[in-house]
């Protein structure tokens, strides 16, 4: 059983062949039989109500309340510094280089509205300088934590909200300020820091954690003050759901073919490491998305593979000689985007210099090297998916998310590994804490 | 035969405890032994002159030229667009965010002369846009690659000389753009465009190749022009040459027992990858072209582990779960910084949001991170090196780049394999050629 480059009519097509052709078939039967009970159970617990991740883009009654609150950061305002880590963050940092892009393709120089900056480290005195490199009247802060407890964003909220004190902004917190989290019976840090100076909470789902929230209030808020419109983003992540909700087979459902394809590799050909190389920098954040889902979702009891995140072409210059020479151990999820009907042409007078260039865009250019690379991986017989979008846009990019967080789901039910917890990091917390000075 | 936490008196302390005590002590000697016999070629090498490598950081005789570049280029300039990918590049950028750093110590805010923007992708609308949003008399073009015919970069040069056409600054070429390239006869396309267009060039040292030069021109010129002092840069390097090459024995030098590590991890533990960490973004660019350095290097005949970047602390909240319990496989290099002695400290008043950090300084809390990070990755028997920083400052840095380039060349040469080739690079380039539209 073989599956067509593209199944069923998404805003993406992914190529497996480069992967299928180096698997043997009934191999990849075998992954697409476990993947068929995984989907069942997936259908099953979603009817139940289990699975609210599924819901998401289904629906958009959230918007105008997300708006409201959107426009309230954004009203005299210059800068939004945004506080969150992890899930919290990396949703809307992706959305962040995407809206660049889109931007650039409308011809539009800046964003609109003020402008976004996300803070996911804690490092003082950097954090402490960015703020007071601000103009503390031009300044609005959003905060997220779906747990509310997240000690780095809590400690931002706190410095901000020293910041806004010096600056004698103190009456001001209230309308400055907008607080994302759980309900959690209104007991943690952000929803108490929230009562005292009077901020607005917008609630965050409850069942859904940090990783699998880019849909949701956390980076639809994001999306908002970008200026991408959430609806068509959700419409895009709502065909992936349709097409895994429909009860067809898995070989005809994108996600459920990675899936299978994934697990395949995994357990037949040693894979170490799955690496995602977009040809394009402004989606190097959307593969620090992945990283996080895919590395927290299933890196449990001595399994997962290794996410890396790498950009074509620059990386051609870095990564690519251990990619096509070293171990043959890794994925390549290579994310190709169209060629861009126009860009700067080289002036044929170049010739002199370089034959090879001169007369052609340098969108020919990119193409063949996207198109090079992925010759050259699979001529040294390396595992290469190929996932090609007609242009970076809210549609395409927001089945992108949703593909891979079900894929990722998948995966985890073949391997009964909880794609929702992460054991280890609450642990870690327990280590951290041991070498707080004691007071 | 043990090894001391810290051997000899360098600007760094490389810590291989929490590795050595999942070798067996045999596998570790003989390992040990190896790298005598690797260290010894290496050093017999540089004597009869084939490793200029080394002696780079030994001799500061071509500063006053690059002060003298640096300064033309400053001069009446805001912007200094860095032309470059790769090797070129990747050093150049590890150094602007160590300056951020060092600046920020000092309590500077911004650099003194202009900033300097590496555009080392090639993505026209992008790069194109970037131009645009550029005032023309008040940009200038530093363009570096030492083989002069890089397709991307001879691209963005052509760009940039029809960019300054167009702002009617046709006479103006000669004295904003330097080219940094090798000598090769005259005859590769950046040399002949300096020679058409009357620009400056600066000769890339012939035998030392891109991911090898970051003490040369290549990282130097872009360091004065960043406010940092090479001449330390280069005095943290030489302190580790001296070590090599003063004829102790390999556990007395921290890059050949740090060789012996890596070969006894790979051969009798199965490692697959290397994860660098740095507790503070502004070393996740040292990290990345210490990626570059170790994949293009090592990458080869089925050899090469994957190496990867992670940040502390934000990635324990993306990666940590997948470090701590996925495959134990993976090298861990954390980087760990001394805790700084003042920073923003956290009112006693916030006690009812968080007991743990009311009290506390943020570099209390980032020290117990990245101490904690550590027991738990060893307390998980995994593999661990610490590195310590007393400060992100030029000396210590200079003395890991040069670090790293040994250890590197110290485990090719203990795996046979050539450490400055790229042959799969290449055959890459023949591959992206055939996709160029025919003419």
């Amino acid at each position: 059983m073989t599956i067509p480059p593209s199944v069923g009519d998404l805003p993406y097509e992914q190529d497996l062949t480069g992967c299928l052709e180096n698997i043997p078939e009934k191999t990849f039967d075998t992954a697409l039989n476990n993947v068929a009970t995984a989907l069942d159970g997936l259908r099953r617990e979603y009817r139940n109500g289990g699975l609210p991740h599924l819901d998401v883009p289904l629906n958009d009654d959230d918007l105008e309340e997300l708006r409201d609150v959107a426009a309230r950061l954004s009203d005299d305002s210059r800068h939004i510094m945004v506080f969150g880590t992890g899930g919290s963050s990396l949703g809307g940092q992706a959305l962040q280089q995407i809206a660049q892009l889109v931007r650039s393709r409308k011809g539009q120089q800046r964003p609109q509205g003020p402008e976004l900056h996300f803070l996911d480290n804690l490092e003082s005195p950097w954090v402490d300088r960015r703020l007071m490199q601000m103009d503390p009247a031009a300044t609005r802060f959003l905060v997220i934590s779906k747990s509310g407890n997240t000690a780095e964003t809590v400690t931002k909220t706190i410095m901000a909200i020293e910041f806004m004190k010096r600056a004698g902004l103190e009456d001001e917190i209230t309308r400055r300020m907008v607080i994302v989290t759980e309900d959690a019976a209104g007991d943690n840090a952000l929803r108490r820091l929230a009562a005292d100076f009077g901020l607005r909470v917008v609630e965050h789902p409850k069942d859904i954690g940090g990783r699998y929230s880019v849909l949701t209030v956390v980076g639809m808020l994001p999306a908002i003050l970008l200026g991408l419109d959430p609806k068509k983003i959700r419409a895009g992540a709502a065909e992936v759901v349709r097409q895994v909700l429909n009860g067809d087979a898995p070989q005809r459902i994108a996600p459920a073919a990675g899936a299978a394809m994934q697990c395949a590799l995994i357990a037949h050909r040693h894979i170490a490491a799955m690496i995602t190389m977009p040809y394009t920098s402004r989606l190097r954040l959307f593969a620090a998305w992945l990283q996080q889902l895919w590395a927290e979702s299933l890196g449990k009891e001595g399994f997962g593979t290794l996410p890396v995140t790498a950009v074509g072409p620059v990386d051609q210059h870095s990564q690519l000689q251990l990619y096509m020479d070293g171990p043959n151990d890794k994925l390549f999820n290579l994310i190709h985007i169209a060629r861009s009907p126009e860009s700067f042409r080289i002036p044929e007078q170049y010739t002199a210099y370089n034959k090879d260039l001169a007369g052609l865009q340098v969108s020919d250019l990119t193409s063949a090297q996207q198109q090079g690379t992925t010759q050259a991986l699979l001529n040294r017989g390396r595992f290469v998916r190929v996932f090609h979008l007609s242009n970076v846009s809210e549609r395409p990019i927001g089945a992108l998310f949703m593909h891979f967080m079900i894929e990722t789901i998948l995966v985890a039910r073949m391997r009964r590994i909880d794609p929702f917890n992460q054991p280890a990091v609450e642990e870690l917390k327990d280590w951290t804490r041991r070498f707080l000075p004691q007071r």
